[in-house]
Order: C-alpha cells, then sequence, then structure tokens
C-alpha cells in the first residue's frame, strides 16, 4: 500500500526519505497558486529564488525574464511585478519565464528536489492535480510551506483537500494526513470563513491582498500541473 | 494579551522563546498520564530519563529509587516495572521516588528546561491544569511529545482540549492552537473513537496496551500537576 503523507512544515522534512516520494509543494497564499496560474497561462517556465538578489541576477542575464519580488506586500523597486496571482495572466506571461522570489515556497521546493517527482498544488488546480496523482501509484508526501517553518493552517488544510480526493484510493496515511483531512471538513464548505480564522489573517489584511486570497481560493479554475524540472517549474505533460 | 500556543513537536521547539512561556509537556500515550497518576498518588518525584542507561544508573546511587523501563512494550530486565500508568499506583509509588525512561516525553522536557515553569498535562489532570494556568497570566505553550519528532493526532488532540478551556481568557492563539482546538471538537464527544484512527493504533494493540490508553482518556480523574524542579517531577503546591 502507497503512503499518502503531510510534512507539515519545511522544518520536519528531514524526517521522511524524500526520495521515495512524489512530492506536492504547498504555499496556497500565494507562491503556489500564482505558479500554478502562470504556468497555466502559458508562462514558458517559473525560476523560484529565494532570495532579491538572486532574482536580480537573472537580469544580468538577459531580457528574456519576468521578475517578480515582493517584500512585505510591496513589489520591489526596479522588479516587474509581485507576488499576487493577478500578475500571472496570460497577457503578461505567456511565452516568458518568471523568476519568482519566495521565501516558505523556495525552501519547500529546495528541500524536496531530490524527491521522485516534484509538483506544485493549489486550489485552483486540485482536481486536475489530484487526477493525475491517481495515476501514478506513489508514494505521495504534500509538503506544507507554513509560516516561518512553522505549521499553517491554510497550507494543512488544502492538504486535507487533495487527501480528500484520494483516500479512497488504498493509501496508508499518517497522523498529519488525517489531521489535516479533518481540518479541511471543518472548512470545506466556506474556504473563506475557515481562513479568515487563521492567526495570520489580520496581517493578510494589512497587507491588502484580501483580494489576492479570494482569488486563492478558487477551486478547479485551471488544469496545469507545474512540475519542477531542474531549477524550472514548468508545465507536466501526461 | 498573553500568547497561548502549541509546539506540535519537539523538533519545532526552536521556533519557540521557551524563556518567554509556561510550558506543559503533553505525552499523554503514555508518560504524561503515568506521571500526573503516579505524583497524584504521592510518588515523591518522577525524574525522566531518555536511555535506559541513565535510568539503570540510579540503582548503584541506592535503594530508594523504582526504575521503570519499557522497550517495545515489554519491562526491561532487572527493572521495577514498565510505562503503564497501572504501575503507578498508591501501593506502588507513595513515597518513592521513580525513575522513567521514555523517548518522545523526555526529550520535550528537555528542550523546554529554561522555560519560566515545567507542568505536565494528561486528560487526567486536564481541568486541574487549566485551573491553575488561568492564575498564572503569562504565555503559555503546550509542547507535543509527537512521535519520532512528528506531529501525533493525540497530543495535539489534548493541547486543543487545553485551548477549549482557556481560550475564553483572552488568550492569542497561534495556527497550531487553532488546529488543535479544532481537532480536539471533533474528538471530544468519543476520545477513543478518535484516537482509534491515529496512524498508530494498530501499533498500539499489537503493544495490548488498549487497556492503558482507555486508562489515559479518563478525564479529571486526578487533580496534581506535576512541575519540574532541576530534574525532578514534584507535585506543584499552590
Amino acid at each position: 500500500m502507497n503512503k499518502l503523507e503531510v510534512c507539515l512544515t519545511p522544518a520536519l522534512i528531514s524526517l521522511y526519505d524524500v526520495e521515495q516520494y512524489i512530492v506536492v509543494i504547498v504555499d496556497i497564499f500565494r507562491a503556489t497558486s500564482s505558479i500554478c496560474y502562470g504556468i497555466e497561462n502559458d508562462a514558458e517556465a517559473i525560476i523560484p529564488v529565494s532570495e532579491v538578489e538572486a532574482c536580480s541576477a537573472y537580469r544580468a542575464q538577459g531580457l528574456g525574464y519576468l521578475l517578480a519580488a515582493e517584500r512585505n506586500g510591496e513589489v520591489v523597486a526596479g522588479f516587474d511585478f509581485g507576488n499576487s496571482p493577478f500578475s500571472y495572466t496570460k497577457e503578461k506571461v505567456a511565452g516568458k519565464t518568471v523568476v519568482l522570489t519566495t521565501t516558505n515556497g523556495t525552501q519547500a521546493l529546495h528541500l524536496s528536489r531530490t524527491a521522485k517527482k516534484v509538483v506544485i498544488g493549489s486550489f485552483l488546480n486540485l482536481t486536475a492535480l489530484c487526477n493525475w496523482l491517481k495515476t501514478q501509484n506513489e508514494n505521495i508526501l504534500l509538503v506544507c510551506a507554513g509560516w516561518k517553518n512553522n505549521f499553517n493552517l491554510e497550507d494543512t488544510m488544502f492538504s486535507g483537500a487533495v487527501i480528500e480526493q484520494l483516500k479512497g484510493s488504498n493509501f496508508k496515511l499518517d497522523d498529519p494526513a488525517i489531521a489535516a483531512n479533518d481540518l479541511y471538513q471543518l472548512g470545506k464548505d466556506d474556504l473563506n470563513a475557515y481562513v479568515a480564522k487563521t492567526s495570520h489573517s489580520d496581517r493578510l489584511k494589512k497587507l491588502g491582498i484580501e483580494a489576492d486570497i479570494a482569488f486563492c481560493l478558487n477551486v478547479d479554475l485551471t488544469t496545469a500541473i507545474p512540475v519542477l524540472e531542474g531549477e524550472r517549474l514548468v508545465m507536466l505533460q501526461w
């Protein structure tokens, strides 16, 4: 029986032998939602980096890159846009390679790169992702980016949504997966209301990104599954 | 406003400045339940150690110690008893000092020792513990011992039970605390049934300790609050 497990924060990833799993990176507010939307909208690739400086370095390499960087909710001076999914429209990203700085999400990706495959999940591509995962006959590890290396409610609840679609398929769940699915049961009927009670909903409001958050809770808006190839996230072909 | 937070596993404790908190150690199957029961039953002190060897060393120091050690569900040869709460009756432990080997629980204690105070929680002393915590006007961190440094459902759900009693008292909860309380809402009406779905309920059954587990789910059987003084857990006087 394959395993279906949840790594609640990147700080716990050493507890898993990631080489034995397909890893799904989960950072729904907002990195993995923006990535799903960008790949859906025909971005050629999205390159996640952790530091603004690493992002800037791509500018020196040529004009083919769009640079996305944000700190404290503001687009960093000299960059093309920030982390809002609304920046990843077809008009802006089709045919382009986007270099995206994220903190929590990039760390989760970096720590997972030895996995059998690394794909990107969000509510936007939930069912497409699950349909593909069902065909794989592999162990699956959902890696929540969390918040500053700690657990967060929204990434865990999204993991529970994935488990909800897969749990009929004879997987063995670990305790974090059982808990994630239970939390999803509590949140599924009104994702917005559930998310509003997270400890950092005030912080998100202060950043003025409520519209982004609401967008990130759109279920099945897209079907593309971003997959890591080398350092680039591209559309999975299947 | 004071903080009421949950550290889901000892592996995450570096994310908290434990010196700013009263820490409650939670390892309900079975270490903290046995400790609560033993202190209630007038054990003079309980000394938790992580290694069987460290436990044996106390024998060399004299005859005043009862030594408790268990590996894979069996009492270790030469020791007085194992980790079952049924070994911590008044007949066995009154007036005695017990040296107890636990793995997950001792690690959580060790990492928390710089806290303002370290106390022991379990369903057995739930309300007494909460009543005392309400009088303290301090930040509170519930440290779940978990399972091999990862999250487990039962310690998290117990943390949620503590939060349930305290959350009216104007604390700021973090996301793990919100999740723990949500999981408790799902489990509270039938703790046994909820625990039966944890990923290691099969393991616990194989160990033949179902009776221990059921005992550990007795709510408010005791009122003693074990507190760490140096290396010894003794009864809190208040």
